[in-house]
Parts: structure tokens; sequence; C-alpha cells
């Protein structure tokens, strides 16, 4: 197994093809980290949507964010992306209507995907919560791509969305 | 589908099975989440292995982390745990030549699951790095099963491992 480092145009491409991640926060040192579901189309962010709880109540404090996306075939075949970025919420206001359609339309491509953080808050009792759509502007990304070397030879490098020989779930 | 919280005893029996969580740091209010592996058997802590870098940096910095493991067999039946604890790194002295053993031999019963971290220090040209052991000590933790309503009537309550009709790629 040999492992490269991923450039951002093909994180980037990478991140458009994936539905499902990990988001972590921080308050007074204390990152919290739970899985989300976002879509990437391309530029400079990447949406999400939840009922307010404890991630969006830490990351209106701090919009400091960190992103894990993987794409595990086996052992030895994976990928994955790290995303340092800032978290923007997209208020029900005039200013972010153009965005929030964004937001609604990329996620809409999916829309199963954003039920599992609904159905938590509807568990807990909280019926009236408001959906929270946001984005996060990608700081930074990079990205390690795990391969069998014999397998390799045989794809031109540059690629590695060409190496998905086994797509996860349908979460890429 | 629905969703109800795991008790403590749920989620560390579901511990016990898992080997891939993520873990999340925090410097200076930015959060910082990797793919790790783990092993967990009983008590208050899970073990962990890693060559040295940001991840192990930041957590000698600040020993606060979050670790979110998480069970997916498709988008309506999965398990997520969350849990907040804290770094001790397990130093190559005396004093923790016991937990040393132990977190070698938990991680032991899974030994390719720590490969990727040692290659991706390999293939960075960190040949000398010297690997860490490390335990994490269990604060708190939560966990969140959803199901399908018609399936769980057929299975009693308070088994949620039972309902792991999938077990997907052998992390669990």
């Amino acid at each position: 197994m040999k492992v490269r480092d991923l450039n951002r145009t093909e994180c980037l491409k990478l991140l458009r093809d994936a539905r499902l991640g990990r988001i972590a926060c921080a308050r007074d040192g204390q990152p919290y980290v739970v899985p989300f579901s976002f879509a990437y189309d391309e530029g400079d962010h990447l949406y999400g949507f939840s009922t307010v709880g404890q991630k969006i109540e830490w990351m209106r404090e701090n919009p400091k964010v960190c992103i894990e996306v993987e794409d595990i075939s086996d052992k030895q075949n994976w990928t994955t992306l790290v995303i340092f970025g800032l978290y923007e919420e997209l208020e029900d206001i005039e200013e972010f209507e153009e965005e929030r359609a964004k937001a609604r339309e990329l996620l809409g491509k999916s829309p199963t995907w954003w039920q599992p953080a609904y159905f938590v808050g509807v568990a807990r009792g909280e019926f009236e919560e408001v959906p929270v759509f946001f984005r996060v502007k990608i700081v930074k990304i990079t990205g390690h791509h795990s391969y069998n070397e014999n397998f390799e030879k045989l794809i031109p490098q540059g690629q590695p969305e060409s190496l998905k020989r086994k797509r996860i779930r349908g979460l890429w």
C-alpha cells in the first residue's frame, strides 16, 4: 500500500461526489464532532442543513470548523479529505435568499440525507425547531489517497476518482 | 424511521465492536478531525496508536477530545456514538508499561487498522517517527440509534447490536 497527497483540485473533485461527512466545532477548548450531510458544487463553499442543537449553537459562537470526509473501500484502499473552514449561517432574510436557494437545490439532490438530524430533533420533542441552512467557507482542504501499487500502475495519476471501484453505500 | 437515545451500557457494548472512528482535537478554537483506529475492551478508557503529527501535537497541548463512531447500514438504519474524552499519552516509561501492553494487545487484534497513519508518515518521509500509544478517558458517551419501525417490532428493545443485519467493511 502507498499513500499520496491529493492537490486542491483533486480534493474538490472528490468533494463534489461526497454527501456525508463529519463536522467538528469547538467551545472553550472542547471539540465536538458529529456526522452531517452536505453538498458541494463548485467554488469556496459547501452547504449544510441542520436543526438547532449543540452543533449549531457552538458554531454560532465560534465559526471555526473542521470537516472530515472519507471513502474507505477496504483497509488498503481509502481516500480521506480534511477541510478547515468557517461556518456561515444562511439566515432566513433577503440578504441570504440566493444562497439559501442554492443550498436547498444542492441538498435536495439527495433529500433523505438530511433526515437523520431532523428526526433526532423530533425524537427529542423539538417539534418546533426551525431548520437551519448554513454554508462552510473552505479555507484549506487536504487529502490522502492510499492505493494498491499493482493496481495503480494500470491507471493514470491525477484521476483518483477513477479508482473508486467500489462506491460504498451511496455516500460518494 | 425512528430515532432513540442509547444508554451508557448500550453505547459501551457497541464501542467494544468498533475499530474505526474519527477523533477531534482543538487548538486556539480551531477544531481538527481525522479518522483513527482504536480498540476498547471495558472500563473507562479506549486505546489508540499514531505516529507523531498534528493530531498528537495538538492533543499534547490540549487533552480535550471528541470521538465519533458510526455504523450506517443505509440511510434509515444507523447508529452513532459521540464521546467526550481526555487524551492521555502512554509514554515509553515504566509507569505506563502495563497500559502500553494492554494497548498493544487490544490494537493487535486488528493489526492492519493502524497502518494508514503509519504509512502516511512514511509517505511524508517521516521514517524516524516513533509510534505513539495513547488512551482516551471516556468522560461522557452518548449514542443515537435509528431504526425502521416495522423491523423493530420483531426485536426486543435494549439489544441494538442484534439489529446489525449488515456489518459494514468489518469496521464493527
